[in-house]
């Protein structure tokens, strides 16, 4: 190796020790005749000193012509210092050089490499090689790294197998947009990359490997967002002979065992929550549960006393923000302003203080008494100080918009701790939406899940009814992971397929391989996948999971900093049997 | 779950116990009122016992309809058998069946779920499922797994760090061709599938990532052979600080570690050979060192004694297939057979017996005295018993024949025993080769590769002599990993892409994101890729990569299984902005 030790591992135990510490030049003093450099690698910063009379001079010049970000070698003695650095782990010594050799100059950055740094995202994401270098975004890799490790460490311990699943499959209409690959060898064919290896798991049970898991890339060819890559890194799992009881055993083993080893936090077990319960006192599938704030319904209370909003509401909802009592008119006015935002679609906010002395004071005091008042106190337990903040409407859009307001308050009142961590389980999700526009029933997980037994009753008569074993793992308002058990019977999946619209000719052509395996002795199952970038992000305290993938895209697709997409040779074209339309 | 135990786990401590397993038929025998089926999951086999009068009538009734591949789960008694089965973990006891559940019937297999089936290969490929139940299927992707986990606990044991690259990169026209994906995000533009993460690990070390790895998919638009398949895995590593002297430490460590752990195989240090003598003593650059016979030159015994197919020829080029002597005429006749094929291209072989008593009898005594032949067998150093092979010709060529000649006796001689490993490093590989049909220089690794600085004078006199920091690890005649030192300097990369015919403008499209991150202070850095599918067939002593990939396509490149590639929507090509060249 070009070192004997790397930048983070001198201690005053090395001192009298001869070295040689290789790596980049973070940071040069030159006073009175000392200069000194922080030298930075992975493993942390050293400091280097040099001293006029006494480093050899040549040295001295060479190192006084040195810029920020030149890759140097040096050999030289371990010191104590004389003022330490008690911020930095090797702060208690320095290395007195003896010899310098410059392992390649490097040019001005475009922007500061330091933990807080100058440079714009654009910037940024054009020279990522650069921004990889600062110690936020390579500890974000690092946790992902840590946080693969422990994932395959909790699987392999239960027996799961690790299976690679092809990148190079079969475009499927279902789902979300594929990216298709040209085949060169089958004029006109594509090859798709694969939203999630689901089939392929499906069939791995159907062959026997009883636990099987891979951490795999996913590709979506979808408008993307700031959370939203083309392609993503999903945590796939699925096991065999299992109930769902089963599956939510072992991944909440999971996700306790990744906080215990990752994070130091030991979590409780997780509640579980039906999709019902989550839409009447979250107004979401995926609550934020690190605080209460439930939804409160007042429609038995509020009706018939003149108020035409809320007489004329399909529902009328609200929430107790805690000690929000005093805020001022203009507080208020943002929070209506808020609430009227076209994608939150509220058309007001009614709010009532409660007062020192318990008298309620609200919006609507022209139409409810202070008796009408104090009932609705009673329905939120509220107490001197409370805030509560009441929407009206259609039942899905207001509490869509509540679940909004919710969470503004709940940032407003600083409940949403990056470092509390609240996961639970969603259960009993429906298994079929209604699609206004295509006038006809979607998956909402997806085809291959298995509805509830005792509901198969309600196929005929009321299909949006019916529910399905799927399951969401919710922390902190994120989505981290779902999954279902999985039809294993050809009969049911031909149904579920007729439910969904699907021909049978075209039940046939895409999915005819799985059916067939189902009938030459499939066994029960089920599985789980979690988005792994997120959870990245949600392990490290971050909304974006840009910042845990090394090389992300920008909202384009592109890859900015080598260029990507572009266009190919004609000849590359000609192979591929396609031209461009133009 | 919806069992206690598996098909493995019960012994004779068990009896007693009431258990529920789950699991396929994989065998029944009905004989004198007693019925016996041997149940199979992933973890083994366990015996289920049924009798008349005993069992409840109509879990008997149902038994008896049961037939191969049903998915069942019993409950009963662990009892000691009569008669035991040494051969079984499980043999020593069965399953009294007290209630039987057929979790789902199967149709009759298309071909037998044994170790040895009938299936023919398009048939398991179809059934691709059914075929991975057998075991010596499931046991290849165990291998592969246990690989996987040995090989990420030595990376990781020495600060490696896991960052997963992007699939959707941009196509350069370097190297095999690529596979593309259109983007419908921005018209006209396509990504290409990675063949390799070669200039993303090069700048993650210039990020400081330091020693970084990935078990990566790799995409290759090849026509395909029976040990390639378009989609492939690599175990992708790169470090930085370092010389080629550690890398081949540092790896030589890592096989050695995968041959303890998952061969329970010690393996000695590594021997080093250079390219030129792999070339002069075996005749390839991936030399099978598990025997030795060493080519032997002849030029200065052999010339001008009136032989004009050995006077005429370049080279003279022999081995000792030791105890060969006895071969017979026929058996002679085949060898010359083979070293004719046209794939091999031999004009013709020349041999010599070692007799008992010390003489020599060759194919050509008519030119060569009996002293000339001694001289031969001491080259040789022949003993009696010996049969010494020797082919004549232009140097490459007779090499490369000759090569394919001593692998063939190896193989005659039992002298390739699959059992037997034995690893080594070919290095000091040639930085380019020569094209004859382009009439330009091609990289032999790539155009990344550092060249031996004490070369470097070659540059404009002999490009072709120069010799690349690159290396190879072979093992048993199979080409397991390749690597080298990078270049990490700008000046010298722009040289290295001028020598292989890109003009300053292609290189600056193609590869100019990399050469500007030189320029910011990268470090010298090596690396290495293995090619993990052949790895696994390696160690798992098979010659088809395929044996060891869960889902592998055909040599057309097609899955058989889910019939892809496939024709897609005229709407998704309009959206993709391409149409069928038609």
């Amino acid at each position: 190796m070009l070192r004997t030790h790397t930048c983070g591992e001198l201690r005053l135990e090395n001192v009298g020790k001869e070295v040689t510490l290789a790596g980049w030049v973070q940071r040069l003093r030159d006073k009175g005749g000392m200069l000194w450099i922080d030298l930075r690698d992975r493993y942390g910063l050293t400091q280097l000193s040099f001293e006029e009379g006494i480093t050899p001079a040549d040295v001295l010049v060479q190192a006084r012509s040195l810029g920020r970000e030149f890759v140097l070698r040096v050999t030289g003695n371990v010191i104590e210092r004389e003022s330490k650095n008690d911020k930095m782990p090797t702060g208690e010594v320095e290395i007195k050089v003896t010899n310098l050799e410059i392992l390649n100059p490097a040019k001005l950055p475009p922007f500061m490499i330091e933990d807080d740094t100058d440079g714009g995202d654009d910037l940024r994401m054009k020279y990522r090689y650069l921004d990889l270098r600062r110690a936020p975004v390579r500890r974000n890799l690092e946790l992902r790294h840590r946080m693969m490790r422990e994932t395959r460490n909790y699987l392999d311990n239960l027996s799961f197998i690790e299976v690679e699943t092809p990148v190079l499959i079969k475009s499927t209409p279902e789902g979300a947009r594929d990216f298709v690959v040209p085949s060169r060898m089958n004029p006109g064919e594509f090859y798709a990359l694969p939203q999630s290896p689901q089939t392929f798991k499906q069939l791995l049970m159907v062959s026997g490997f009883d636990k099987y898991y891979q951490i795999v890339k996913c590709f979506r060819d979808e408008d993307l967002r700031a959370d939203r890559q083309p392609e993503f890194t999903q945590i796939d799992c699925e096991m065999a002979f299992v109930t769902q009881e089963d599956i939510l055993n072992t991944f909440e083993g999971f996700i306790r065992h990744l906080f215990e080893k990752v994070k130091g936090v030991t979590i409780d077990q997780l509640p579980r929550m039906t999709y019902a319960d989550a839409a009447r006192y979250y107004g979401s599938d995926k609550p934020d549960t690190r605080f209460e704030m439930r939804f409160v319904e007042l429609n038995a209370l509020v009706k018939d006393k003149g108020f035409k909003v809320f007489d004329d509401a399909e529902l009328v909802v609200g929430i107790n923000a805690k000690g929000a009592a005093s805020y001022t008119r203009k507080q208020l006015d943002e929070l209506t302003d808020f609430v009227r935002r076209p994608q939150i679609g509220a058309t007001g906010l009614v709010y009532a203080r409660v007062n020192e002395d318990g008298s309620i004071k609200s919006s609507v005091d022209k139409f409810y008494s202070s008796e009408d008042l104090q009932e609705w106190g009673k329905a939120f337990n509220a107490e001197p100080g409370d805030l509560l903040l009441i929407l009206a409407g259609g039942t899905d859009k207001t509490r869509k918009a509540l679940n909004e307001l919710r969470l503004e308050m709940g940032e407003r009142l600083g409940l949403r701790d990056k470092n509390t961590f609240s996961p639970l389980w969603v259960v009993d999700f429906p298994l079929l939406e209604w699609d206004e526009e295509a006038q006809r029933y979607h998956a909402m997980h997806h085809p291959f899940t298995s509805p509830k037994p005792e509901d198969l009753e309600l196929v005929d008569s009321r299909p949006g009814d019916i529910r399905a074993n799927a399951y969401d793992m919710v922390i902190n308002g994120v989505e981290v992971g779902g999954g279902s058990i999985r039809i294993h019977d050809r009969t049911l999946q031909e149904q579920m397929f007729t439910l969904l619209g699907f021909s049978k000719e075209e039940a046939e052509n895409q999915f005819g391989f799985l059916m067939n395996a189902f009938e030459y002795g499939a066994p029960p199952h089920g599985g789980i996948a979690f988005g792994f970038d997120r959870l990245c992000s949600l392990f490290g305290g971050s909304d974006s999971i840009r910042d845990y993938i090394a090389f992300p895209k920008n909202n384009s697709g592109r890859d900015v900093m080598i260029d990507a997409p572009s266009s190919i040779a004609d000849a590359q074209l000609n192979e591929l049997h396609i031209r461009l339309k133009g």
